[in-house]
This record gives C-alpha cells, structure tokens and sequence, in this order.
C-alpha cells in the first residue's frame, strides 16, 4: 500500500524557487575576476537562472547534455548551477588546476556542448580551444567592456550578452528526481580521471543533511563564504544548502590568499566557512602577523585533508571560532562525517576534547560507514583496530559515469557499500579518524601499519624535512615499513636518531625496518607525496635480515 | 540521463538502524502508566523492535496492513513505531480522548488487525472489545505483573510477554520509500474522521525538514521531551527528528500536569520540548507559583493553536526559553512553518520583535504557501492582505485513506495544492500569520472581514467572559459580522460599550453591525467555541438596517 501523500519530486529548481519566494531579499555577494565586489538578491538570482535556462535552450543544448565550467567561485557561477540543472541539462564542473591535456580529456569524455569559463582562463582556453571535440560554444563569464578585441576562439560569446537576449519568462520543468543534475571528475592516483555524476535526489538529500545543526549548523541567520572552491565537488554542497535555508551567501573569486579572504570575512560579517587546511594556514598567518581577529565567523568546515592539530587549537583557542573536521569524498556529494561532539563531551578536559576533535567525526543520517578486514569481515568500533572504511547511502556513488560497472561491495544482505580506499578506525561512540590510504598501508603478517603515523612521528624530528613510509617486500612478514627521509638542507641525521623517534610511541612491531636517506621526495600537482613513484623506484629494495 | 548515485529508499527502518549503529549509548527515558521511570538505550530500543516485528509477523499481521496505539509517550509506543513501521506495517495511532463510538469507527475504517493500549485504556477498550469489526488481538502495553486477572477482552496478550516469546533476529525489509507507514486520523468539524496517510518518504523528508536549525534545530546534545502526544500526528514527527540526530529522548507519560512535567525537565536534563499551548499554561503556572527557573530547557516549539503572546512573553522574558511559534496539520505532518527571525530581525526592539513572534512563522524548505482570494488568484506578500492558505510539498497529503477525490487545487501550472482551511497573512519576509478559518472568516463585499481579531478585541473588555464572532447574512453587502457576547457572571455592559472597544483599532467596516448577549457559548471537547452552532442558532437572523 501507498503512503498517500503528495507526489513531489526533489529537484534543484525547488531551492531556487523557494529562495525567491521566502528569501527573495536575501544578499549574494561576490568579488569578481574583474576586482569589484558585486552584490544583488536571490529575487535576482532567480531571474537571471531563468534566462540562463532559455538562453542554453537558445544555443542548443538538450535535456541532459552537458555543459562545462572553468569558473572561481561567484554569482555567474552560481547562475548556472540553477539554471542549468534547474532545467535538466547537467552542470559539468572542471578544475582549472588540471593539466591542459588532462581538461580536454575530461571535456571530451563528458562530452561537453558549451564551455562557460572565467576571464582569468581566457589564455588557457584561447590554448585549448581547437582541441574540445564536442564543445560548440565558448562563453566568456564577464561583463561586455572586458571582452577580448581579438580572440583566437571562434565565436566567442559573452555571457552578459547571452543572459541579455533571452527571455527570464521560464517555468522550471518537472522531471524524475533521479535525473542527473551535475558531473565533477575526480583524478585518482592511476588510470584516466572518472566521472561522478550526481542527481537532484543525491543533491537536495545531501543539502538536507549538510545543513543539519550536527553538521554545518546553516540557519537564515548565516553568512556562508566558501573557500572550498565551486569546480571542486560543488563547493561541498554550500551552494545548495545556503538556498535551503536562506542563507547570506559570499563568494572570494580568484583571491583566495589571507588577506583578501580576512576582509571579505570583515566586510561582510562572514559567520561560517568552509575549505581545506592549507587554505587555513594563510588566512591564519595574515590574522597573526597583523594581530587581528574575527568579528563575526563562529565556525568552519575544514576537510579535504586531515586538519593538523595545531590548527584546531589556534582556531578555537585563540580566535574563537569553532572547527567542525570533516570528511568526504568526491563519491560522497561529498560529506559523510563531521565531528561534532556527543552529550558530555564538552565537559571533557581540553586534551580529552582535542584527542576526540582530530577524528574526522561522526556519520551524518544518510551515510552509513564501517570497517572491514581484508575479507570483508567487519570490525570493532574500539577506537584501535583499523580497517579499510566502506560506506553507503543516498548521496554516494553507485557507478562511475558512462561506466556500467560497480566498485560497490556488497554485503552477506546483498546491500552495496563503496570503499572509499582510506583505512580508518572507529570508536565506540562512532567517532571515525582516518589513519591511512589502502594502497599505502603496510601490511605486515596480516595486520596493519599506519604510514601516515610513522611519516608524522619522523617528520618530528627537527633535521627531517619530510618522510615518507612504504612497504618493502620482507619473505616473511609479506611487508614491512621502509622509511624515506629527506634531511633539511644543511642539517645530517643518523639511521639510529630516527629509529629513536619512535621508542614508546608506537608498537615495537611497528618499527620500520630500515630507513633510507634521500634527496628528493615526488610531490603531485595537489602538494600529496607520490608514494606510488617511490614504490617504483624502491620496488625490489632487499630489507637488511637482522 | 539518470544519476549513477545509490538508490537506497528513505525508510523509517534506516533511522532506527543508524540510531543504534551511530549512538546505541544514547538514553530513552520514560515515566511509565504504571508510574515509575523506565530508562534504557538506543540499542536496547532497536533490539526491541526487532522483537516486535517479529511477534507482528507471529501475530499473523502482514505488510501494509494496520495496527493500532491508544497509548501515551513512551518507550513501548517509540517500539511499535519502529517495529510496526520498519517491517512495512502501517502504525495506526488512535487518540484516546475521542468519543468511543468515534473509535470504534476509526479502527472499524483503518481496519485495525491488533490494538496495542496502555493500563490507562483497560476499562474504555472491555469496554468497546467486542465492537471492534477487524481487531483480532488486543495486547496491554504493561509488565506482567500490572496484568488483570479477569478480564473481559478474551486472548488479551501481554505486551512483555508477546516480545519475550520473539526472536530479536530479524533484517529490516527493503521496499519502495512510498510505501505506507502510518495512519493518522483529523477530526473535522462535520463528517466522519478522515485518515492521513504518511510514507516512509514523506516521514522522512520531515524529520529532515523539522530537524534543521531554524525549525527544531535538534543534535545529538539535546534532550528532547515531546509533550505532544504520539497519537497526534506523530508528537510533530520527534521520534523520528531525535533518533535522526541521535538525540536523548525523554517521555513524560500520562502525567501532563506542571508539577510532573517540571521535575521530570529537570531531572533528565531537558533542552527541548514540543506542545500546544493548553500544556504551557499548567506547565508556566506551576513554575511561577513556586519561584522556579529551568536549568536545562532553552527552546520549545509551540503550536496546534496560535500562542498567546503573553505565553511568549513569559518564556522568553522571566525564564530564558526561546519560543517557535509554530504551525502545521494532520494533513502536513505536521510541520509547516516555524517563526525563527530573519538576520537583522533580532536587532530590532523587543515590541517589533513580538509583532514577528505572534506570526506562525516562514516556510520550511520542503513546504511552500500562498495566499489566494476567492477565485483563487495569489494575493500579494504584505502582511495586511489576507486570503485562504494553500500549501504544497513532499510531506503534504494528496488525497484522503482509502478515497480517491483529493482535495487538491491545481495552479495554472498544474501543480497541486492543498487547502488548509485556514485564512492568513504573509508579510515581505515570508513570515504568515493565520487572522481565521476559513469557514468563519465574513465575507464582506468580497472583502474579509477577521472574526478572530473581532472576538479578541471584544473578550478585551472586563465584563466579557467570551464572545464569537459570525457572519449574518445582509442584503448589500452578502455578509456582515454578528458579535455574540457572554457577559461575566454579575456584570452588564451596553452594546455601546462593546462598540467603542473597536474604535480605532480595526477599520471602520469591520465593526460589527450588531451586538447580541447570550447565555451561553457552545464549546467542542477540545475547548474551541462551536461556531458551526452558532451559525444554526442565528440562520436567518435579520441585521438592523441603518
């Protein structure tokens, strides 16, 4: 039997109507590729989505094509977000950080009609241009007066002008809430990036969820600036979740370093945020050097990576903001944790709480996560054993796009769970903290040592400049940890001085069973250690037989 | 094209799942019928319902079928929602304050398979057991021990005994999320009850909606105490809000009074609580009358009937609890609107911050409203405009158990909305105020005329104990206001007097072209004046004519 309640589907169209309609006052605003600051309402957000959507219709592109972004985070960007999911065709975010070659493969592979792209990507798309096989159009985001003169893109469109000659008469369609709504690839370590395509289900789920008061907390009352750029999984949903709740939205553009980002914070009375650590680490050193403070942010997201410790301490310590760690993934919409703290635990001691603050935290309702042995057994929540995380639920991926094949597991009740590759332990009141990669993780005669503590514990040591554990093949153990070690420049260090950096800090089985002085440790574009190019070089390295 | 992300339903099964995975330490606390207080855990509350999905199935009870509650707030009700629900069998949940007859003909509709009732209910249900045309068992929600030794209900089961004998082994079932999950019935003024039926969808997509900051803006920190009871309409969906967000759940029982309401606040730490303003009163008079404060409570929704200013006031002012003025329906889950400011609003003086406070409130994301006049066109967003509330959303009834007619209005676009019934305001903000029913509103000239704000003004005077207001029929203008007044016992007062109460304070067409003094007001069971009644009593009365 049915439920007989209303028939309605969950679509992004719905976010941008209820902002107009109960939020129709409320403020955007963006600093612009151009420099400005440019401010107008979600009444004129909405209006300008619907021109978007007839003026897509106007170059031709279909319900369900593609279209593609190279665009920082502003109202332009924003725009076409709604009024290109809002009608059905499928809002295709790129990474402008990526490798020219690599932003045509992807283009390609999602087969993308029209590319909208910010001034600042002109030379890199004047570059590229001749080379998109599917794309038709080409759009400028800027205003007419900073157009090019010449351009060596055929046909050139710019966006002022395109939004100018369509109508803003448009009624969003209704459709099924599956339908996809936006594509952001994500590029692993190996192989060609892959796609993952999201719904306007997964979307307005995952905004529910994100803005629960657990998670971001996101009232009316809010002013939301995310960091976290809009071409790098939908700014973590903030755009979404802003419109659900009748947020104040803010948006840096391109400038993204300390000072710019402080007084933008300032000028708009910025309560929350949201951005990876390194991101952090500069508005932090423009807020120390200069002695200042935060008049209005109270809080912020900080994931993307694990958040160092310091950082939490001199967020909540000394500028009064509150750090809410989280964890997600490109696959997850991206959100699955956020560690917001139990009853009674803010009556833990300082260090008690920081010990709980540096877990990525707690599953929000909607994801589901465990850990699983190599078998797929699960494992206790005991805090200590690790095991590689899986995850499941509404916002997660089921297949890669274009893909009919499923990375998803599944369990002895036949349900799917994505393994995320992290390994991961979970504590008895549900609190996960990564501790590793699978593909880095040492395993050593069936169990597991953590790289990542081992990397942290030598880069301790005042003469490291940085270190980077691998598996070594041993005959009996199957691996054990092999310890690179790059010096700082000038200072020497000796094979026995980094073995003693781990007496009591770790288990004695733990302790890697050879360390080797190098010059020179790969990073990738992003700033992550290339372990898998150290395990090239190192394969075949014979460990010394004690 | 559709997404490639997980289709997992939303089912009222994965929030007990995640409650016991998530925060299986998290208490549930009741004062049970038989008057101590029970306490255990989320674990102990999924283990439960497992039993008891299990016995349903022993009990012969098949998917989709009904099962009905006469209970009050507790642990054994929260199991059936989980148990009965999460297996895919419809929770009936029958409010126990109806007449018998009307009961009987509720389950006799809802087609009842087993009635679950507490202690409080023996004598009404040996009294009705044998009326019942499809209820084959009926089990006492009691311990063993509180079991009567004859009864008159022949096979009456034992609640504990019928888990005991049930295996906790048992997989949630995994079926389409619009799947029915319970029933409700709404008792109008005329006809026979009709039946609400939610789905697991619809529930949901509510808890989600009720959970977010600015509606009830529950975590995991919060103690929530739900003074509204589970049979009306699902105590606003809490049962589900709090395990969502892995709250702490207290139940109150029968005992509503202020005293035992009070300690029990205080004793289980309780920062939340939900009810209607009749509660509030009992609840504010003993905490005055002894010089309290709360410790722990800091917010509370109320609704179910507008709350009288001085309520918010009180709260507010000399108690340091935040009042969300809040307004739904059986027929919305019931949760619609809920008054939290907009950014700026709490800047303004405490008198412009009342005149928000005394609104309903603005829409939930999930929920949109519009005000239309007779023919049904939207009237405009000023806060002085007031016209018959519709409202649509996925938590929004669409038609009727068991009836195919809807009573759904459909818009231009061919979008459905359902007619509250109410007359409202909404102002620029968004925020609605409800001025009247529909059904009572006069209708003047084809202006409206507010007989709540006639009855008020009137009930001002100090020789009034009550007044309604009612439409009498007049040549001119079809409809013109009626005042009915019921004097103190030992006062009198002129229809003069009662004239110059409106002087200034309403437009000079409202006022009421007569005055007439009566002994006696007919009230409902639930305290509201009967004006249906009325309108009998004075059909055909013949306005003086000036």
């Amino acid at each position: 039997m049915q439920g007989q309640m209303m028939n309605q589907p969950l679509l992004i169209s719905s976010l941008l109507v209820h902002a107009e309609r109960h939020h129709g006052n409320q403020e955007i605003v963006s600093r612009r590729t151009e420099g400005d600051i440019h401010r107008y309402s979600y009444r004129d957000l909405a209006e300008r989505a619907r021109r978007m959507a007839n003026a897509l219709e106007r170059l031709g592109v279909g319900f369900a094509q593609r279209v593609g972004t190279l665009a920082w985070n502003g109202y332009r960007h924003l725009e076409l977000y709604y009024g290109a999911s809002g009608a059905g065709v499928v809002l295709h975010t790129l990474n402008p950080r990526l490798h020219p070659d690599q932003l045509v493969w992807i283009a390609d592979d999602a087969e993308d009609q029209v590319m909208f792209f910010d001034l600042t990507f002109l030379p890199l798309i004047e570059a590229t241009a001749s080379r998109f096989r599917t794309v038709r159009h080409f759009v400028l985001m800027a205003d007419r007066a900073a157009m090019p003169k010449d351009s060596a893109i055929p046909g050139l469109i710019c966006y002022e002008d395109l939004l100018e000659q369509a109508s803003d008469d448009y009624d969003w369609p209704m459709f099924d809430e599956n339908t996809a709504s936006s594509l952001c690839y994500t590029s692993g370590t190996t192989g060609n990036p892959k796609g993952v395509l999201y719904s306007h289900r997964s979307t307005i789920l995952h905004a529910y969820g994100s803005a629960l008061p657990d998670s971001c907390g996101l009232s009316a009352r809010d002013v939301v600036l995310p960091v976290v750029p809009m071409f790098h999984v939908n700014a973590w949903g903030t755009p979404y979740a802003a419109l659900m709740v009748g947020a104040k939205l803010v948006f840096p553009g391109p400038a993204l370093d300390g000072k710019s980002l402080y007084d933008l914070f300032e000028a708009e009375g910025v309560t929350f945020s949201a951005g990876v650590p390194t991101v952090w680490q500069g508005l932090l050193a423009h807020v120390e050097e200069n002695g200042l403070q935060f008049s209005s942010m109270n809080r912020t997201v900080i994931g993307g990576s694990a958040c160092p410790p310091a950082m939490i301490e001199a967020f909540e310590g000394k500028y009064g903001v509150q750090v809410l760690h989280g964890w997600g993934m490109t696959e997850m919409s991206p959100l699955g944790t956020v560690c917001a703290l139990k009853p009674g635990q803010d009556r833990l001691s300082e260090d008690a709480q920081m010990r709980i603050k540096r877990k990525q935290g707690r599953a929000i309702f909607g994801v589901d996560m465990k850990i699983v042995d190599a078998e797929g057994a699960e494992l206790p929540w005991d805090g200590e054993t690790s095991g590689e995380l899986l995850v499941r639920g509404p916002w997660i991926l089921q297949s890669y796009f274009n893909r009919a094949d499923t990375p998803l597991i599944d369990d002895r009740a036949g349900l799917g769970w994505f393994p995320t590759g992290d390994v991961a332990t979970i504590d008895a009141d549900g609190f996960m903290q990564i501790t590793d990669r699978t593909k880095d993780v040492i395993k050593s005669g069936g169990e597991w040592i953590s790289s990542i503590d081992l990397e942290n514990i030598a880069m301790g040591h005042p003469a490291v400049a940085m270190a980077a554990c691998i598996a070594a093949h041993h005959p009996k153990w199957d691996e054990r940890p092999l310890l690179l070690v790059m010096p700082k420049p000038g200072k020497s260090v000796t094979r026995d001085e980094i073995l003693a950096c781990f007496d009591g800090r770790v288990p004695r089985w733990w302790l890697p069973d050879d360390v080797v002085f190098v010059d020179s440790i790969p990073l990738g574009a992003t700033g992550k250690m290339q372990k898998n190019k150290l395990r090239e070089t190192f394969r075949g390295y014979r460990l010394p037989t004690i």
